[in-house]
């Protein structure tokens, strides 16, 4: 299976995002990708109103952002992780950051609400996501091809045993799609996506933001498709929007097992 | 607290490790150590008889290995981690391989026994611990001075759950001693544990072998001390025996937690 990562630079310009993020896309398809990864809030990375929280940007699933997706993937025969959006609540201030599974059908395969919401005080920066997202109380597998994947979003990939878990029920991708911030990027991005990948043996697909968001707070890039070994086979830049692209291989995913008996 | 972690070259003979093993620890604690970390099997790093296992060279706890060392703990009144020592199983045919915290009253303070064992074939060689190793069933954490500290043994760090486990115990150090190859070691030493910090808040304080052990594998140095946010403080060479000091920081540990909620 080939697989693309987009690193992208979500705006506040949603219909720009989505018809940007279209493009790279097809891009994607037309390298070969089958699965085609993009990161969290790739239609929306703006300030939202602090009365009416994501009100107005969340939508229902599917919604605006996901029907041009779901059209897409189903002419391309592609599945599509559309990394994350704003789920819409019903009567609620806060929205779900929610990932979507698309087939090469154009259905909806799989829903991943973010369960582990980052709250954090980054170079005097706040970031409260728990006052603007509701967090997602299920973890979520799903078929991708022939191979069994575990979704999660960025701030996730500090909590091991949620990948622990989809491990031991079979998985053999992690997608961690991101809007990692460049500080906490350069000192733990790499690390924690590469031990993810090293300790379950599995690949780890991991699409980030670029550029900076609402608030000014830059994003690191450096979006990785890394092996089961540990080894990285893709890396984005720190700066610009890019199409990465791999293949994976049932092989060594068996191999590894094979060399260390870690999985139990 | 100030911490030395020792690089060591254990081999076959079981009376000059033990000679070799007090002049570091001497050494450490000359340049002001409270807490000395041994690596995994600095007692004896031959190959066992395959009739007879270990049963030559393992010890009850107490033993010949560790008696000189909790002696010279009493007398410098500093902590020991005697990383690990083979512990005999009486009547049994395979051993422990057993860590033992030894206090500045020369008193053994806890006995932690590897959980995980280390089955693998690397470049064409088979290492199969199961077959002379029992595996311990229990995970240990102690008090070090004004600390709480998680025990776990080399392969041990393939495993996230231990950590995940010592950290919710109020784990703020964790001792990884090792005897690490150098084939796994260039490919996953560094990331494992600088996760294992990241991801818990906490230090990590891995020494490793250096040299070739009695089949000829070479161990991968490179021992480490590595801060709550997953900086290495303190770094080996890959290939000789060294003694590497850091000093500790409470302050560090509290003020990671507070940047990022991820203790939970």
């Amino acid at each position: 299976m080939n697989v693309a990562v987009i690193q992208f630079n979500a705006t506040a310009n949603k219909g720009q995002n989505i018809q940007r993020a279209l493009r790279l896309v097809r891009q994607a398809a037309g390298r070969g990708a089958d699965f085609v990864l993009l990161p969290e809030v790739f239609h929306y990375r703006g300030i939202p109103d602090s009365r009416r929280g994501y009100q107005d940007m969340a939508e229902s699933v599917p919604g605006t952002s996901l029907r041009p997706l779901m059209e897409e993937a189903r002419q391309r025969k592609i599945y599509i992780l559309a990394g994350s959006i704003l789920e819409k609540i019903p009567g609620g201030r806060k929205a779900y950051n929610t990932s979507v599974l698309i087939g090469p059908q154009g259905r909806l395969l799989a829903r991943y609400r973010k369960n582990h919401l980052f709250n954090a005080v980054i170079d005097g920066k706040t970031t409260n996501e728990s006052k603007v997202f509701r967090p997602g109380t299920e973890k979520v597998i799903a078929k991708v091809g022939g191979w069994t994947a575990g979704i999660s979003i960025c701030f996730d990939v500090r909590f091991p045993e949620q990948y622990r878990w989809y491990a031991q029920q079979g998985a053999e991708i992690l997608c961690v799609p991101s809007a990692f911030t460049k500080a906490t990027g350069q000192a733990h991005w790499e690390i924690l996506l590469r031990a993810r990948a090293i300790e379950n043996q599995c690949y780890v697909l991991a699409p980030n933001q670029v550029g900076r968001d609402g608030k000014g707070i830059p994003a690191y890039g450096n979006s990785m498709i890394i092996d089961p070994w540990g080894k990285i086979l893709a890396r984005g830049s720190g700066d610009k929007e890019q199409v990465l692209v791999a293949r994976l291989d049932k092989k060594s995913v068996r191999a590894r097992k094979n060399i260390l008996g870690v999985s139990k």
